[in-house]
């Protein structure tokens, strides 16, 4: 699956959902993508749950998406691509 | 603020925020949390966001509350006095 663009409190998100083969290795991939959240200044939300996370980007001052939304989306992808899934 | 019980999907669950003062405050909260979830062998949804955390326990094998549940809020409170927030 690839990134929706989904509205929620009237702005528009970036969200993907990455699935894992159990809990320890969803949360090592929300340490990872928040540690690169924090190198960039730009935070996500990161939900986790057993086998999965979903990853939510999106602009609050702006009410909506920025490119630096689109670009921490491709960080994260990259990000899940170097991860034993 | 304490925990209040939700419903969700048709199940009950319990849910209760944590404020911290940054994104890495919470994502360390999230990681402990996560890691005492993994020892013992029982999985909240956790979401984490700039400043707060949002931890929801339920039991989906029974679709809705636990004793257990109870149990692990409750260790979710002891973890949250430990850290700095």
């Amino acid at each position: 699956t690839d990134w929706e663009i989904k509205e929620q409190d009237g702005e528009k998100r970036l969200e993907k959902c990455y699935k894992f083969s159990n809990f320890m290795k969803a949360l090592a991939f929300t340490q990872k993508v928040g540690e690169e959240a924090e190198n960039q200044g730009h935070h996500p939300a990161l939900l986790t749950e057993w086998g999965k996370v979903t990853v939510t980007w999106w602009t609050h001052d702006i009410g909506g998406l920025h490119q630096n939304d689109f670009v921490m989306a491709a960080k994260t992808d990259k990000i899940s691509e170097q991860l034993v899934k």
